[in-house]
């Protein structure tokens, strides 16, 4: 297959290519002269998909590292490192913001790019890295003494292809693949045909070791469903971060996209008009509604379930979002296990989180109501001591069923509404794993539990604030968004 | 404990004692008598409790066995046997009942007592059986032969005990303790207390070889919680129809005694008051009520409740109520077990009947209703060619969940009760295991399913025929009676 037609169109172009390159090396430049001005012993180098030449149009990120003499004391590094980034930022009327990776780095936003500038050891001469930034240096050059010329288009399609169905991104939030990961998959399989073509035929747990370290074996890796040594450190796995989820759905998209490639009923146009559509974005349906429109089409999709579906939402207090998302999913998936261990049954759960302010929690239950009373078993009838025990403390109200002496009791929580509402407080939130971070926000009187309809009903106020980069609209169509997805399951990778 | 208080009351008077002895020496001999006169070899003899002399005041069952030679053919022993039978009955103007053991016998209603006339063997000089009915001679003699004197009172007071808790009787219904093992018991411990004494620690699996004929270890006793080896056949288990469900209630029921018995907080009076009421039947509140107020009462119980109780009605076939039983239990626990499986949720079940006319499946649900949609499963994503042939079937609606290819569907059965009115058809009664007898009449028309609460309020047209002994009202609330024993398990056992 000729990709031409997609490359096109996520190739930069020579405009594109011209302006990132002189930003980079404006950026570059005026850190090594200001080093040189005040007399530090660093030198700026780009890194990343801009070093690597990589990247899709118009996502391009920006790396530039300072590297530090590899004998420099760390907090040296940290001080001058963030000093300079910020007067590069002023030098060039940015807008900045700091991050914190292994050190603190700034984030930059320069001639409308997003630009990263971090600190880092020197590590020429074959080095060990000293701290964990160093590395993207050693995948900089890995790649760019072994991709080959006709491979970057092979990378970018296969950036592209992951980014559309939603498998592209190591963050937490995602999962899915590095960019780092997609080049070395690039490495191993030769294009992005291939790639796919391999990915169809991947088992629970893939193993791939470019330089035959002999470590891919490693008890350490055994619960990782994609196994890739790193090139530039054999006891590590570039798919660490990667979820099985997104493994699999990278594993379906495979399979979906190579069922229309391989479709001899289709005509070389519709074989390309449909292949065209792996490539794009998830064109839904309801792009062009109000948001309140949308969350009626929502909310009768809810209705026809025949469920019960419970929102809780809450602020989140300041914190990394990489640090947040574990935490949220711990949460959520602790309340519905223990909402399933009260005898009522979650269909479906799922979280929403703006990263800054607040956190969304959304439960679908297929049985949220039952009989007042249980069963309380005791112990063994044929145990006369511990039965003679359980009469003490229970009385008259025993009686055997089966081999247990049991009492029917009433049940504390009649519908799994008035559990979560128990649940969550202060005293009791014991019960649930909970992120140690939003403990205290998830039991305070912030806290808000509110069937979907009271929810959605009520859009306005419940997104009546901004975050640094999204109004109060985009955050609900946002939600409303996730919802969709969640209405909707592996609506991304088929098309 | 001097229990002279109680058996007082339970012992047989002269002038009932006299009066049994006439009816069945009346009996024996005109069977006698007519053999004679007919040339027919055989011989009537009593056997059973009044054989034995440990019947309880008021419950005389006469049985009068008519022994034929022990080479008679089957075909002769039956014919004759019940041909004497009815000429007894006409003799004393009786009513009778044909019935079936391992041959035909005859029920009849002679002076107010309940006469036996059983045709079966001569195995005078120690011969084996030859049909089952004959080992009640040898029951008999046994008991004749080691039954001391004052042993005869512990026999009646723990057959009484066994009667009050509700223990009493081998017949499948009640699947509790036969007469024979109550007095096998009393050969075993003794005394009535100590028999309690002993029954308060059974374990899971008692075993009982009064004659020690090694075989009570043997592998097919192995399921049966009590195995007390009948100590005339070495292969047979006297507890073999008792239920694991009475085999505890009487445990449970001997530590409840025990414990009142014990107790040194009651003086004397008291104590003798609570003991006898373990000898009493249980009063239950609602006797003095109509069967209105008691359905009401009953309703209200079910409402506190907050489940949803359904009622399946349906007539029956002629046949016996020992094979009536085991098909009525299997198949409303198979319903409840696929109700199960459907994921809604019996809290508990029973079954009534007037082993005549009609059955009653109470099927008591603590989830009944659930969303409209569930999730099917296909195979893992690891397994490349199942995937495939399961996208060939469902298309486009499958997606990746954890490690599988599934899909949502609809759920065929939102409520428990329409799934039971599915599985009632004829084309899919297949889907549950029902009793052979039962089948037709359960997946007919004239099988009615309704909610507790449609029943009750409609208890004269759903009670308004009679059977042999019982008329619709007595009925009716023999219907209402067991529901209160549903809604209060472990009643009888405790006082």
């Amino acid at each position: 297959m000729n990709y031409e037609f997609i490359l096109g169109n996520i190739r930069p172009n020579q405009e594109e290519i011209d302006a990132v390159i002189e930003t980079t090396r404006n950026v570059i430049e005026f850190i090594n002269r200001t080093c040189e001005e005040e007399g530090i012993d660093a030198e700026a180098n780009a890194v990343g998909s801009v070093a690597k030449g990589t990247w899709l149009s118009g996502k391009s990120d920006i790396d530039v590292f300072i590297s530090f003499p590899y004998e420099s004391e760390m907090d040296y590094l940290k001080e001058k490192g963030l000093d300079l980034a910020y007067k590069t930022n002023d030098e060039f009327k940015g807008k900045a913001n700091e991050h914190y990776a292994s050190h603190p780095y700034l984030t930059c936003d320069i001639d409308g790019f997003e630009i990263d500038i971090v600190p880092c050891y020197d590590l020429s001469g074959g080095k060990p890295i000293k701290s964990a930034v160093d590395r993207t240096i050693l995948h900089t050059e890995y790649i760019q003494d072994n991709l080959k010329e006709e491979q970057i288009d092979e990378v970018l399609l296969l950036k592209r292809f992951m980014d559309a169905v939603g498998t592209y991104g190591s963050e937490f939030k995602t999962g899915g693949f590095a960019g780092y990961l997609c080049e070395l998959l690039i490495l191993k399989y030769g294009t992005f045909e291939d790639t796919l073509r391999a990915a169809q035929n991947w088992k629970r747990h893939t193993l791939i070791d470019l330089e035959d370290f002999g470590t891919v074996g490693n008890a350490i890796f055994k619960q990782d469903p994609l196994v890739f040594i790193d090139p530039t450190d054999e006891n590590r796995n570039v798919g660490a971060a990667l979820r099985l989820e997104r493994y699999v759905d990278f594993i379906v998209a495979s399979r979906n996209f190579l069922d229309v490639l391989d479709n001899d009923d289709l005509d070389d146009y519709e074989r390309q008009e449909k292949i065209l559509e792996f490539f794009n974005p998830l064109l839904k349906e309801h792009l062009d509604k109000s948001k309140e429109e949308i969350a009626k089409d929502i909310l009768e999709s809810f209705k026809d379930r025949e469920t019960q579906t419970l929102v809780i939402k809450f602020p989140i207090p300041i914190m990394s979002a990489d640090a947040l998302h574990p935490q949220l999913l711990k949460t959520v998936s602790s309340i519905c296990e223990k909402i399933d261990m009260e005898e009522f049954s979650v269909f479906k759960y799922d979280y929403w989180t703006d990263e800054e302010k607040f956190v969304i929690f959304t439960i679908e239950l297929n049985v949220f109501k039952q009989g007042k009373y249980y069963i309380h078993k005791g112990p063994k009838v044929w145990t006369k001591k511990a039965c003679d025990n359980f009469k003490a403390k229970w009385g008259d109200a025993l009686y055997p069923l089966d081999e247990f002496m049991v009492l029917t009791r009433e049940r504390q929580f009649k519908t799994a509404k008035d559990f979560i509402i128990h649940t969550l407080q202060e005293e009791n939130i014991h019960i649930i794993k909970v992120g140690k971070n939003i403990k205290e926000a998830i039991c305070s009187d912030d806290c808000i539990l509110l069937e979907i309809d009271e929810f959605l009903n009520d859009l306005d106020d419940q997104f009546n604030y901004n975050i640094s980069n999204k109004t109060s609209e985009e955050l609900a169509r946002d939600y409303l968004n996730s919802l969709d997805d969640f209405l909707n399951p592996g609506q991304y990778i088929k098309r």
